[in-house]
């Protein structure tokens, strides 16, 4: 606490995300980044762009990311004035928050969803409702049709990883035809089918992604947005209004690089979902409730055991995993999907801590 | 405009930076880069943490930048509670407004300066006084102890390049012991004393550093700011409520690496100190005024041209200056320092216009 702060800043209760551990050797599935490399194009590119002497790093890199924007079109077969980019999609989601989610009523997101979502909310003073999962955790459009100043929920669901098929998620874009509805894709890549293709139907319609995830770049920061114009516009508004320069010189390069090489792209992650696939019947013959996933993570819990004296158990055999201590979800841990040596780990911690 | 735009959206006129030109051979000396590259450490650090796969971009970066805010605090002789990094200083500059100076009074900055605070401004609400600098274009320390919800000035300023000494600086700092008292301090390793010595004795103060200018690191984005831990602590209440990983793996350890070779860093503003003053005398000789520069700039007039004619007329030969349609400096150009070379054929320019 301290008299300088802004009133805000003493009402905020920040995100906390996934432990990065300082320590080797541990089998991190807590922060659902890929366990393969980023395609050798992205390695490639960065070199080049560095150079013999890191001449080019002097240089501003371009302010509106115009190259990276045309890629992200071209792969969506949108127009580059449909594309918005940002230091991460928490960043791209930020501008979102401040830029096209604060109007007079509250926003609605389900109850059990991406937890920073609340946290925008009070960075920027928005109201919001949160609307219960189903019992089996999945969204049901019809409860998004009362009024709202905006709509947000990831597809797939974190941490649930449960899908929404394209037609509810359109049923919701059309539900609220006067307010911004956004679809966080972070997990899309892995068995869903995106909304982008809404985009030029819907006025109303924001689809976010990441290039954390399914192209391995967790480590350099890449996020957009895709819409029609006049929303990105507000987008631009609000983004040049806090940092020209939201994207260096190398991530711009590497993720174009990436999004080049589809056939990297598609290997990662059918070998995701091949160890996803795999390791959720072997929880499920452990005697773990798994909810089908389209991510690359499980949401998963026990009948016999605690969420938290899973995650502790695994942590003393090395293996880390995420569990929220939050209502209705407290059993369950999220496991991200590693190697397939990675989740065999997993398992073997989990039948050493005496489950099977 | 777009009924789906937040209200705050519709009243912002954003930041424009300086271009970034998309074709070559033009002289480059309008966004204050520095014309010599980064330490080859830089490159080096780059390179090892990319490795031969790029593996570890495939998980997130330390989102509390623990190694980059140790190496910063050593090279100030502070404690890494007393550093908040972030995406470029602008970025650093957004959380500051946002999370310690909206308060009930208007903030104050002088009339002349860096044109990126009032557009914070509109985006946080955030009342602002325009204190006009002297007709000398100097800081008057006096003109700053009116009452204030806080007070930020770059040192050296900017676009004039007039530095403050740094014992009038901490007359500001010391006069408004109840506000926040921001010092940008872009600029200062190219002639001015740091105000982050005065860290320790005042609670109120924030010293801005970015690694842009002096360290040749623009294509990066990477800022900081220097305060008691309190103040740090508001701010990464703001940034974890934004975006958990500002910095990337990369620039992280281009970072460390740029801090820790202090003999690149002497050579590299030597150079451009000694070609600012050669650049200086020249241009004087030429009949312009040109005011005493402590940054890697020089802001100048000609009694016999205008501003936008200059800056046209340089243009069409090759050179890109800054010039600002603003009242009381319409007539100056802000002409970045660059190797002698870029500065001779900025001066060739000027004679070929027929000056001198």
């Amino acid at each position: 606490m301290s008299r300088f702060w802004s009133a805000v800043v003493h009402g905020l209760t920040p995100y906390v995300p996934g432990e990065q551990p300082k320590v080797d050797g541990l089998v991190k599935l807590n922060t659902n980044e890929c366990p393969y490399p980023p395609s050798p194009a992205v390695v490639s590119a960065i070199r080049d762009e560095l150079g013999a002497d890191g001449a080019r790093l002097r240089l501003y890199p371009d302010p509106e990311s115009e190259a990276l924007k045309a890629a992200i079109a071209a792969h969506h077969g949108l127009r580059p004035a449909e594309v918005f980019v940002g230091n991460g999609s928490d960043e791209v989601l930020a501008h979102i928050f401040m830029g096209l989610l604060d109007h007079h009523q509250a926003i609605l997101f389900p109850d059990i969803t991406y937890s920073f979502y609340p946290v925008y909310c009070a960075l920027y003073g928005i109201a919001h409702r949160a609307v219960p999962l189903s019992p089996s955790f999945e969204i049901r459009p019809d409860d998004y049709r009362e009024a709202n100043g905006g709509v947000i929920f990831p597809n797939p669901n974190a941490p649930t990883g449960r899908l929404l098929a394209l037609d509810a998620v359109e049923r919701i874009v059309a539900g609220s035809p006067d307010s911004v509805v956004v679809v966080d894709e972070a997990y899309v890549d892995f068995g869903g089918r995106s909304a982008a293709a809404l985009v030029p139907e819907h006025a109303n319609l924001v689809v976010v992604h990441t290039l954390s995830k399914s192209r391995s770049l967790a480590g350099l920061r890449i996020g957009y947005a895709l819409a029609q114009p006049p929303l990105i516009e507000g987008l631009l508004r609000v983004k040049n209004s806090f940092n020209s320069y939201p994207l260096d010189r190398l991530a711009q390069q590497a993720a174009i690089a990436a999004l080049a090489d589809e056939a990297w792209f598609d290997q990662c992650r059918q070998r995701v979902i091949a160890s996803r696939e795999r390791t959720s019947k072997a929880l499920a013959a452990l005697g773990f409730e798994v909810l089908p996933s389209a991510a690359n993570f499980v949401f998963a819990r026990h009948p016999g055991h605690s969420g938290a004296s899973l995650a502790d158990g695994l942590r003393r055999r090395r293996v880390v995993v995420r569990h929220f201590a939050r209502p209705r979800i407290e059993d369950f841990l999220r496991i991200t999907i590693g190697t397939d040596d990675e989740c065999d780990a997993l398992l073997d911690a989990l039948r050493d801590m005496g489950l099977g």
